[in-house]
């Protein structure tokens, strides 16, 4: 089977022809214009379609389908996209008719974290593994629920809110109205105004003098270079992290017999000292028939996994 | 389709002969005799079989299959039980193959939280969802959870461990190894060991003197008693429980988008002050989009849940 995907992000969408499971063929992309009119940002979603769709043709490759990733909530059954946050002029969007009026083929669509989570599944560190949960650390914490090598939608679709398990009911405020969730402590924004506190008070640390003079530019990678240059606090705080992420894998596991997560996203790449303390809190907390199976990798495919696995939606 | 359905507890066995999601014709019970050797249960699981099968064969019905709910860990695609601990004489029994052997018929086992989850989906305050989590508090805190009317197993059968969601990762110790278990909270054990200093400072409890000459004989059903003739210290600790597993119910909830809860087990006769507690929890710290939707029901089958929902299994 040979597809289209595409994963429509706040600033630009990038877009494949694919063979799911298999080659990809061909990438582009285009600037998503989501300051202007929804009519712009489908032309844009068209325009990158109707390149790969030439391409194929030059190939003498049959497309037999497009799926599209979409960063907001959907109604998968009908196919419509409401009030996605990146895309302000877009309401109620029936992009599934839209797409299918104009190309004439199957199409389909699901939320972004999905996508990169069934991107993975199939071209990425997911290949071995039938279910896993995919997470994308980022401004959010969501994931992606893969059974079976199937995203798992729940009853309307929005599966998959591992940012809002909560890990302390006395926990610090969560954008989402609760207390305590991972995300609260994890995503980049929270981590960040944590960490800028610790580091001024660090004078050893070579983010010492950035934390106090101008601490909005520290990210994450940041926090990573620092530990690797061996730099206690920003290790703690990265461990600190990987902590708070392991309590709520290890309930996940717990609650649903799944042991392999796979995680990418811009917090992600903190890499090792982040991923050691993943795993030691996940291993440790979980329950025992679980501890030796826990597998948790970092995703393979970068900002390539939303469009990849908007190619496998079709599958 | 007519079954037989036997749910194996520590003390008595239960079996019924049913129509499953229709009519239950027959029950009946044993002594579990689980301080015997292996055979003498198993010689009592014949016994039940045989009698509902002589009332199924003057009635003219045909058994197409037998069910077992057992209390332990199971490995469901070869039928055999693990170290059961109600079962301490039980090592690695081939239950599915004895039970074929003897009957030569269809045989399904599964573990006691999956069928009293799957004996409300038939028979009790499930049949209106396809998707709910069945929850049962006890001494431990466990769940089946239902997909599209089926148990959802997981990777190995090990999933619904609800009760080792962490709702605080500092919170008190839990038998598992980790701290801050929903179980740690409402297990009845524990929620009992946090009542009564609670108690013994409370003069004016109708339950004060008990606790402070006679703790052991102190249940939920007591706080509740007591709860519903206007004890604050009491309906504060059953409240209290409710909250704690309205943490974990609301961070079920998101992950995966399932909004209904019905919930059986000892500390469930504790009645409205720990649904109310519960409701007020989950509601409050679930994403709005499930707000509105939640349904935290009682179970309604009491101790036969497990043996419908064992007798369901074949469905």
């Amino acid at each position: 089977m040979i597809t289209i995907g595409v994963d429509i992000g706040g600033t630009s969408m990038k877009a494949a022809l694919t063979e799911p499971g298999g080659t990809v063929y061909a990438k582009t992309r285009r600037p998503t214009l989501a300051d202007r009119e929804q009519e712009a940002t489908i032309g844009q979603l068209h325009d990158c379609i109707e390149e790969l769709q030439e391409l194929a043709n030059a190939e003498s490759l049959t497309v037999d389908g497009i799926g599209i990733g979409v960063p907001g909530a959907i109604d998968i059954a009908s196919g419509t996209v409401f009030h996605p946050p990146n895309l302000p002029a877009w309401k109620e969007v029936p992009l599934t008719d839209i797409m299918r009026d104009r190309w004439e083929r199957e199409v389909r669509i699901d939320n972004d974290a999905n996508c990169a989570a069934l991107g993975e599944a199939h071209f990425g560190a997911g290949r071995e593994y039938d279910n896993f949960i995919g997470l994308t650390l980022g401004t959010g914490v969501g994931s992606g629920i893969i059974i079976g090598n199937r995203i798992y939608h729940g009853e309307r679709g929005f599966a998959g809110e591992f940012g809002h398990i909560t890990i302390d009911f006395n926990g610090p405020p969560c954008n989402c109205g609760n207390h305590g969730c991972v995300e609260a402590y994890v995503g980049i924004g929270y981590m960040m105004r944590a960490a800028i506190p610790l580091l001024r008070n660090a004078s050893a640390s070579p983010l010492h003098e950035r934390a106090r003079q101008n601490p909005e530019s520290l990210s994450p990678e940041d926090l990573s270079h620092a530990a690797a240059e061996g730099d206690d606090v920003s290790a703690d705080i990265l461990r600190t992290a990987g902590d708070r992420l392991g309590v709520a894998i290890a309930s996940t596991a717990n609650l649903l017999d799944m042991t392999t997560f796979i995680i990418g996203g811009g917090i992600s790449g903190a890499g090792d000292v982040l991923f050691d303390g993943i795993r030691a809190s996940a291993s440790s907390r979980a329950l025992k028939v679980h501890r030796d199976r826990l597998v948790i990798l970092p995703a393979a495919l970068g900002n390539d996994a939303g469009m990849l696995g908007a190619a496998a939606l079709l599958v």
